[in-house]
């Protein structure tokens, strides 16, 4: 069952590590196995060699699903970790590779997963192991007509979510509570699943990662809803900060402010700009106003199977084992408005998916940006 | 802010890093961090020194969060991932740790993380790195009254989800619409949180991990419901399989063999007793009957900060980087059924959360057992 658009991603994987001097890639990373093959799950496992060959390795009871989501047509079944590693040596085997080296995802697997995938019982000890995570970052980055279509499908889940969950923010409702509206919403509007809900109030809107709790909604907070729907494999990210009740004018200030400075980077989008451009834009304007040390994290990111993927701006993509991002080619999809704008007592962020068209951006998310909910 | 419980597992941490000759530890899992400090995030670490110093390190918009949440006073905030690894070096000069070993989670940290966290602009070239997953994993396997009686509250929520995703059950309901009535009732139930969502129908419960999907119910198929609500950080997990409609005789006769394996095995629970026996139990029983090769993964396992922790199985024990667990002592939580009877068409899986008790068993999920939803 080979479909042509995977036919001509493995092309230009095995281009990749032609160039790289790979021999093989060692896949384990859900998303790029689903990216590269149709299937990605966990536990499991894709061996590509540098002559086009596929190999996937999953647990036995899985084969038959597999067989019916994956498009290539060699699969094995294994029945625990043993197995797993009996199954890579095989494929190594099978396939004539003796030597040479082989990519492994250093951005994924853990040092005890290195530590069974680089077995000698699995891999032969006369091959090397590299860092193969860029290859699979830099191919994703730029999205065709039906990821595209996918990405747009589920930034509209993200605004149903959106709407369910500012519609439930009023004073004595949890964050948790709030995180379920957005969350049930999503899966009835179509979603099959989510990345991490993020919902935090009051004081917990000046962190980093506002994972929710159980804390109850006062007059006069401010409320983080950040929400990420999985839709067909793909994701979107919208971020929205609301006030339960009339927001303080201090609080409208800092909110108008980030929005600005949000918009004016969505501006700036087209085929050939710079990450660092970006990122520029909106810190500077927020820098200028007096708030450089109120930022934090990347204030842009790459969205597609992930809702936080390559691009990644210079200084994260080099921690995260990628390459600082090339001037972004057309239909690369990025989230605008991630750093937010912490003030102290409060932050506000405002955050949207965008499409880099040739001549400008085209912004997915759309639900209403105002601080006042009602 | 020093309460006694944390003073002991310092204690306890320090005298395990005494025995296994590490002059400090450098976490960063989020579940080890909150087990012995009292809060743990992503992108934070802990540093534990041998003579009982505690150094939390956290992103700087999160430093009034930790302070409020963590019983140890040392905390720094750092900008981005180079702040993070200056702060690092700036810990081991502080604490006077030149030399000897570090013991860093290999269970946790990717290849990249480890590569920041020994950085030489983080980590002395003069001290070594040691896997100390089985420090912490051991020190959590046995439950006190308090962590008990969270755990006893999660399975509340976890019958609670439970209830909602069966009443959820009928034709022509996705997979994950009935996923979002288990999590929308446990965020309503107390839970902040909820561990991956599990809901698989029809040929998908013959997978390892099913995830939700768009997939629909159709009349006479089983559906497979397993959830992990976290409830003031810790965890129940609970499993149950359903049939759409009236079950087939032999869906029912695969049913009626598990149920009676998995009662067997906890029936078996109590203080002294070996996990292996515990497995030999389950195994032996679906075994006997045939269906040796119809199991996967570990049928029992640890519940507590997390849905999945140690003890875990001696097999798989290994490749997750711990040892062998000892014969259980008491007030050790641990869930019953996890491996699953695999038919082919279709499989079967009951799970309960389970106190080790001095005498005997405290089975604290209690939704029906049956085949049959309505």
């Amino acid at each position: 069952m080979k479909d042509n658009r995977y036919m001509k991603r493995l092309e230009q994987c095995v281009s990749h590590m032609k160039e790289t001097g790979l021999n093989a890639l060692l896949l384990t990373k859900p998303s790029n196995m689903f990216y590269l093959t149709g299937d990605g799950r966990l536990c499991a496992y894709a061996m590509i060699s540098q002559d086009g060959k596929v190999a996937l390795g999953v647990p036995s009871t899985d084969v038959e699903d597999v067989t019916a989501l994956a498009h290539f047509d060699h699969i094995t079944g294994f029945e625990d970790e043993v197995g797993m590693i009996h199954s890579i040596a095989h494929h190594f085997e099978h396939f004539g590779i003796h030597d040479g080296t082989v990519g492994l995802e250093y951005t994924f697997l853990t040092q005890s997963m290195m530590g069974m995938l680089t077995h000698p019982h699995a891999k032969p000890e006369s091959i090397a192991v590299k860092d193969c995570t860029h290859i699979l970052s830099e191919m994703r980055m730029v999205k065709d007509p039906e990821e595209i279509e996918r990405i747009r499908a589920a930034a509209k889940v993200a605004d149903t979510g959106m709407k369910a969950a500012i519609e439930a923010v009023k004073a004595d409702v949890t964050e948790s509570q709030v995180a379920a509206a957005a969350e049930y919403a999503m899966r009835h509007a179509g979603a099959e699943e989510f990345w991490r809900t993020y919902v935090a109030s009051g004081p917990r809107t000046n962190i980093a990662h506002g994972l929710p709790t159980n804390r109850t909604l006062q007059p006069g907070d401010l409320v983080m809803i950040d929400i990420h729907p999985v839709v067909n494999g793909y994701s979107a990210d919208i971020c929205r900060t609301v006030c339960v009740g009339k927001p303080a004018p201090e609080q409208q200030a800092a909110y108008d402010l980030y929005l600005e400075a949000q918009q004016a980077t969505i501006a700036r989008i087209k085929a050939g700009v710079g990450m660092v451009e970006l990122e520029h834009t909106i810190h500077g304007i927020l820098s200028e106003a007096g708030h450089g040390d109120h930022l934090f994290g990347p204030p842009i990111h790459g969205v597609g199977i992930e809702f936080e993927e390559s691009p990644l701006p210079p200084g994260h993509a080099f921690f995260h084992g990628e390459k600082a991002p090339p001037p972004l080619p057309a239909n690369v999809v990025i989230a605008v408005g991630n750093c937010g704008l912490y003030i102290g007592p409060w932050g506000v962020r405002v955050e949207d998916t965008n499409v880099v068209g040739v001549d400008g951006p085209e912004t997915l998310t759309s639900y209403p940006r105002t601080l006042e909910s009602a």
